[in-house]
C-alpha cells in the first residue's frame, strides 16, 4: 500500500498515515495538498492522507475545496494528538540550547516554553519535520527543533523534553482518500460508520432547520456541522455535515434522497469507520483545560 | 480611540483596525492574541481587533476560546481581502529579486508565483509585516517581501507586483472587542445588526434540530453555524452561531430565552452592525473561481 501525504518525511501527516495504514505502508512525501490528490488521481499511490481540522486552528477549508474539485472518496479518518518534542543531536544538553527551529504555528503553540526560557530564541522554519531534518544535515551547535518524537527518531535526534506545547488538548483530524469508495458490505461490520457530505443551501430563514429535520426524523446523530460563506455569492452557503451511519444503510439512503430536494450540489464525500479520540489523551486534555 | 491588535505594525490585523475605526485611531501592537484581550481587559486600550475566520483556513478556534475565557463583548466586524504585494526597497527591479521573505502561509498562498519564477527562493519569516520591516532594517540586496501594500507604505517599500496570491477570493473576517456591549438603542438604527452566540449541547439525535427550530419559528436568518468537538468530552459539542438581529430586539430576546432550556453554557458574545463583503472584491473572486 502506497500513501501520499503533504510535507517532508517525519511530518505529522506521515505519522497519521502510519496510524491509519500500519508501519508497513510505503509513504510518499508531496510538496502540496494538491499534489496529494494528484498522486491518488494519477495512481502513483493507493491512498492519500490529509489534515481536515484542528481543535485549535479549525477546519482546513482548502482541503474541503480539493475534495470537491477531485472525484476521490473519503475511506478513513484518524485523530492525532499534536505533541511537540524538543529535539537535538545526541550529546546535546538542554543547557546548551540557544536556538529552537520550527514552523511559526508550532513555535506559537509552545509560547509558554519560550516565555520561561528567555535565553532561547525561536527561529522560523518551513515545517516541523524539516526543522528536525536540518539538525541532521547541518549539525549546528546549541540548536534544537520542535517536532514530533517520530520525526526525531527518523533523523537520529534525542528528545530533550516532551509535550512542550502550551495546550495538552490539541488534536488534528486526518482523512484518508482513495479512488474507490468503501464497499457498502464493509459498512455493515461491527465498527460504527460515519458519512461526510457537502451541499449548498439558500440563505433563508428555516432552510437549515428543514435540512436537519431529515436527520432528526430518522434519529441519525450528527457529528459535525459547519457553514462556509461563499465570498462570490453572499446569499448562498455551503455546508459540511458528518453524521452516523454508512451511505449503504437504508435509513441513510432515504435521508440522502430527501436531502436532494432541499439542497443543491449535494456531494457524498465518503462513508468510513468512525475514529474515536484515545481516552487517555482526552482525559489529560480535560485535566489541563 | 486606542486599538490593540496582534502582530507588528503593518499586519493585516492593523489594517482591519483602521478599516473599523478609521485612520485616526491609535493602534497598539501586541505579541499574542491573549495580549490583545489583556490590553482591553486592563484598560490599556479601548478596543481589540482579532481575526476570527478565513475563507481558506477556517475558523480560528483559539480566538473563540479567548472570547469565552474573557468577559469582553463583540462590538463590530469587518471583512478584509488578503492581498499580498511583492514589496522591495526603492530602486530594486523585479529582475534583481532572488529571495522573497514572508510567513509560510503567505508563501504557500503564492505558490503559483514561485512555480513560475524558479530562480526566486521563498524564505520563511515570523509574519508578513515583519518580513517587510526586515527589508528596511537590513537593506539586503535582491530580497523582497510578501505582505500588504499597507505594510509596504509603512516601511517605505515599493510594490513590484500586486495580488501575487493564487486565489483572488481569500478573505479574513475580523471582530472588534470592547469592555462594554453596544447599547440596545444603537441596535435599532438603519444598519442591520447581527448577534454571535456560543453554547454547549448534548450529542443526541435531534438536539440541534430543536435548537434551530427556535430561530426558524421566528424567521430569524442564520449567518454562521459551526460545531466544535470537545476533545475532553466526545459526547458534548460546543456550537458557534451567528444570526440576524440585535440581542435587544424582542424576537431575539424571546429566542435566547427559549434557547436557555435547550443548551448549556449559553453565552452572548455580542450584537453588532453586520459587515458585507465589498462587491467588487466578491465579483473578482467569483470570476477567478
Amino acid at each position: 500500500m502506497k500513501i501520499a501525504f503533504q510535507g517532508v518525511p517525519g511530518a505529522y501527516s506521515e505519522l497519521a498515515s502510519r496510524g491509519l495504514f500500519g508501519a508497513g505502508a510505503k509513504t510518499v512525501a508531496c510538496e502540496t495538498f494538491e499534489n496529494v490528490f494528484e498522486a491518488v488521481d494519477g495512481k502513483q499511490t493507493d491512498r492519500g492522507v490529509l489534515p481536515i481540522e484542528n481543535s485549535l486552528a479549525g477546519s482546513i477549508h482548502q482541503n474541503y475545496d480539493l475534495l470537491l474539485e477531485h472525484r476521490l472518496h473519503v475511506v478513513g479518518e484518524t485523530y492525532l494528538r499534536v505533541e511537540h518534542a524538543l529535539l537535538a543531536l545526541p550529546g546535546t544538553k538542554f543547557s546548551d540550547i540557544r536556538e529552537v527551529r520550527s514552523h511559526p504555528q508550532a513555535l506559537a503553540q509552545c509560547s509558554h516554553f519560550f516565555a520561561k526560557h528567555r535565553n532561547i530564541k525561536p527561529v522560523v522554519w518551513f515545517d516541523t519535520a524539516g526543522a528536525a531534518r536540518s539538525l541532521l544535515e547541518e549539525k549546528p551547535r546549541g540548536v534544537a527543533a520542535l517536532a514530533s518524537e517520530y520525526a526525531g527518531r527518523l533523523y537520529g535526534l534525542k528528545a530533550l523534553k516532551r509535550g512542550v506545547q502550551n495546550e495538552a488538548g490539541n488534536f488534528t483530524r486526518f482523512l484518508a482518500i482513495a479512488r474507490t469508495p468503501l464497499s457498502p458490505l464493509k459498512q455493515r461490520g461491527k465498527h460504527p460508520f460515519k458519512t461526510s457530505i457537502a451541499f449548498g443551501a439558500k440563505n433563508e430563514a428555516g432552510s437549515l432547520f428543514r435540512i436537519l429535520g431529515v436527520f432528526a426524523a430518522r434519529k441519525i446523530d450528527l457529528h459535525k456541522i459547519e457553514s462556509r460563506p461563499n465570498p462570490a455569492s453572499p446569499f448562498e452557503y455551503r455546508f459540511y455535515l458528518d453524521f452516523a451511519g454508512g451511505a449503504g444503510e437504508p435509513k441513510v439512503k432515504a435521508a440522502l434522497k430527501e436531502l436532494l430536494a432541499l439542497t443543491h450540489d449535494l456531494r457524498i464525500l465518503g462513508s468510513y469507520p468512525r475514529a474515536v479520540l484515545p481516552k487517555a489523551a482526552a482525559k489529560r486534555a480535560s485535566r489541563k483545560s
